[in-house]
């Protein structure tokens, strides 16, 4: 097993200025669906692309030699990922040839965005995990660039600029509750504010039927495959990388969130703060809403980032007619 | 009658002066539910209070004078221009005494929400009209200053901000398709672009159930009151204002949408984009998808403005589940 580099607060500063250009701040909101608690939503599903997954996808991107632009990229994504890449290369400019693998499984909003950008997309495999394979093997094939969606550090540095924006906005943050899938995003945020704010506490949040994170601490050695349980988190379904491994003594807690909290949470933020979340994006306010969340109960302000909006509608149809 | 005064492009960029400390742009983004004709949706149901009308509110109130502070505001509204003044009373700080007239029919979306700012919410009256009603009789009985929804030269100008966003991220726009209902902000919008950007359609567009625009200029006279149906696009229903009567001249048409439309256009704003909007904020992308733009026919840019997303859950439970 190669050991993952660590990221610095420097990594994240670098991307900050690459993507500044490109990508406004996301706002962070009081969360109406957590009243009365302290909590805020840090909405990375407003992004262009409705995820956080396209900050790492343009830094990753904007650091391509001539050469590598010329020999083309591929990427393998459960679909959030996919569409940050497909932004970057049309923001990015150029001649830039984007070939994505993406499971069958992955939800139609996602696929359909994808349709609207000059890349091309190959639907093939039945998870996340069998996609990242074919697209391994493409770029050995084609010499093109692989551009993985977590376990390199120019995607994590990318993911971590979030935690620029929520620092600057607010420094006193005592609780910050992030989704873990691959976990570069975590490992990002977790460099940057353990050293700019180190009295704020980073809590990552699993659904239960994927607790790749969990598992990988307690058995002392990354699970980079896991056979996750369906979940509506589809994001986050999956094993971890080796980069959000290397920074596990940053993470305060690892929480695990059962599917029915994930479900009303997505309810609860359509009915309170009218914001369309996916499950993965959902989890992190499902766990406060849940009480989970030890780090959260002392009564300094909590965010929790929904990193991504991507749902397919007739997903959100059933959801709220449990309710309704 | 009085003859309301014209706005101008001047009024418009001293509103901006105001707002540019508080409230950022809202994003201009690609219409996945309307491919692929050319349009935009201009996401002022991103705003904090899910609404344009902080724009209008926030002008307004910063324009007080010291008296007219320690006098104390209200305002009657059907949820989104209440939600603006509290939202406005809470950012420009000081100790303002603001009380809020809401029809008991107002979504309860709107009202909840109202309810986590530090002003007094009266629920009165059925409609807006009755609550506008006991709003200017409680002024008159206590000095309190009357802001005005949308028939005032400083909330509209306010509103017409949203056109100068419009214009510097897409000079080129062809069309812009802005819901009416007491049409400050359409008014302001038609100022600023007609001035600005003459080539530029203005497109105005009312439910079927509340056509008071079309109906006054057809008359030659301001309906300040009508009886609207029931709709789904309740921020809409009513009269319009002197101001927009008076800027009647700068619109290119004036469109009327079927509620069926507004319906498929919330669902659509949903599935394709993961949008939340109410009714009135989606008349633009329903009119749009109907066909029923003219203007929009000649594959120029188009803008819909999506007003505000504060709808409750229940009734976008039911309109999702008509699909799927």
């Amino acid at each position: 097993m190669t050991v993952a580099p660590r990221l610095h607060l420097e990594d994240v500063f670098r991307a900050r200025r690459v993507l500044a250009r490109h990508l406004p701040p996301t706002p962070l909101r009081p969360a109406f669906c957590l009243r009365p608690r302290p909590a805020w939503l840090k909405l990375e599903c407003w992004q262009p692309t409705g995820s956080f997954k396209v900050r790492g996808a343009t830094n990753f991107i904007a650091s391509l030699s001539a050469e590598q632009r010329r020999g083309g990229i591929v990427a393998a994504s459960a679909g959030n990922h996919a569409l940050g890449v497909a932004h970057a290369v049309a923001i990015l400019g150029g001649n830039l040839e984007a070939t994505l693998f993406v499971p069958t499984t992955a939800p139609r909003a996602k696929v359909e965005k994808l349709r609207a950008f000059p890349v091309t997309v190959r639907e093939e495999g039945d998870t996340y995990e069998e996609a990242h394979a074919l697209a391994v093997a493409h770029a050995g094939k084609t010499g093109a660039t692989y551009v993985h969606a977590f376990d390199d550090p120019r995607t994590a540095a990318g993911q971590g600029t979030v935690a620029l924006e929520i620092l600057e906005e607010m420094p006193e943050v005592g609780t910050i509750v992030v989704p873990v899938g691959g976990g570069g995003l975590i490992a990002a945020v977790a460099a940057a504010v353990k050293d700019r704010a180190p009295q704020a506490r980073i809590v990552a949040v699993q659904p239960e039927a994927s607790p790749s994170l969990r598992e990988s601490i307690r058995q002392g050695t990354a699970l980079l495959d896991y056979a996750a349980a369906p979940t509506l988190a589809d994001g986050l379904a999956g094993g971890i990388g080796e980069i959000v491994f290397a920074h596990r003594d940053l993470l305060d807690e690892v929480v695990v969130v059962p599917e029915k909290d994930i479900e009303e949470a997505i309810v609860d933020l359509i009915a309170f703060d009218q914001v369309v979340a996916e499950g993965a994006g959902a989890v992190g306010v499902a766990a406060l809403r849940a009480g989970l969340v030890k780090s959260a109960e002392d009564g300094r302000p909590v965010i929790a980032i929904v990193t991504g909006g991507n749902i397919d509608a007739p997903v959100l149809a059933r959801l709220l007619q449990r309710r309704y």
